[in-house]
């Protein structure tokens, strides 16, 4: 990309120049869901159709996404910008909890939801989000564990098997 | 692995021979779980260490074999040897569900866990006994669904992120 640019479109370099450094100056941090934004209040958080009183933390930018494509959520977000990972010397300070915390007890929201990943970091993260949020008295749920949808016991590996038979529910 | 029998190991086709005979008149089905086994009742159903309070419902003989390397359950087991299926003409006589409720309300099961697959034909097998079951009182509860152990958001498809946000349990 960087050789045709040079050679065949000058033009078109110069104004993928000024876009990335527009960018640069003009994205920040949204004040209240931390997601990048232009604007000090993102879309979403300024939105009137939103329910205001659930607030869903992921670890980043794409995982919004991919809850706003999944349909299945209309509340806000916190946007942590990583995760809890001591051996990067990642601490609680540099994924925000401290913005997560006043924000979550602002008093209008009733429910923090932890879609945090299901990796080693995003389980800890979770867990320390909850023990941070839950003494504070506010009611602190985590997404589900288990099988996928259209996934069959035999092509599921044990330690997810495990999980979906400890937290099986009513049916 | 047939040419090879005949050209070279008469001997050998002869034993296999023997033993696929004897496994066709031998093995049969339990007469409490509907597993395959060579005696009237298994091995398992005839374990006292298990617990017989609880019943695992599964659709074959291999998902048995999964939630038993899983180590998570001690409890007993039902087999259904199939699923529910119109279209291929696999009604509840097929897969035994008179059997079942039989099996299930012996008086000492005191919860039956549905363990069928999240396929459709899974799902509507397991609506379909959870209803027989749960009208004539029996507490019946279905493993759960959700992301995968190790999963990330960014992996999963929507349909397992939107069930993981609707099935989130309390932190």
């Amino acid at each position: 990309m960087a050789f045709h640019l040079l050679q065949r479109d000058h033009s078109g370099a110069q104004r993928l120049g000024r876009a990335l450094d527009q960018a640069l100056t003009r994205v920040r941090h949204c004040e209240r869901c931390n997601n990048f934004t232009e604007q000090p209040v993102c879309e979403l958080c300024s939105s009137a159709r939103r329910d205001q009183a659930s607030l869903c933390v992921v670890e980043s930018p794409a995982d919004l996404l991919m809850m706003e494509q999944a349909q299945v959520y209309d509340g806000m977000y916190f946007v942590l910008m990583g995760r809890l990972s001591p051996l990067d010397g990642v601490g609680p300070k540099d994924i925000h909890l401290d913005r997560l915390v006043k924000r979550a007890l602002d008093g209008v929201v009733k429910e923090t939801i932890l879609a945090t990943n299901f990796t080693v970091e995003g389980e800890a993260t979770a867990h320390y989000i909850s023990e941070l949020l839950g003494t504070r008295g506010m009611k602190v749920s985590r997404i589900a564990r288990g099988l996928p949808v259209g996934g069959e016991l035999e092509h599921v590996d044990s330690g997810t098997l495990a999980q979906a038979m400890i937290e099986r529910r009513p049916a």
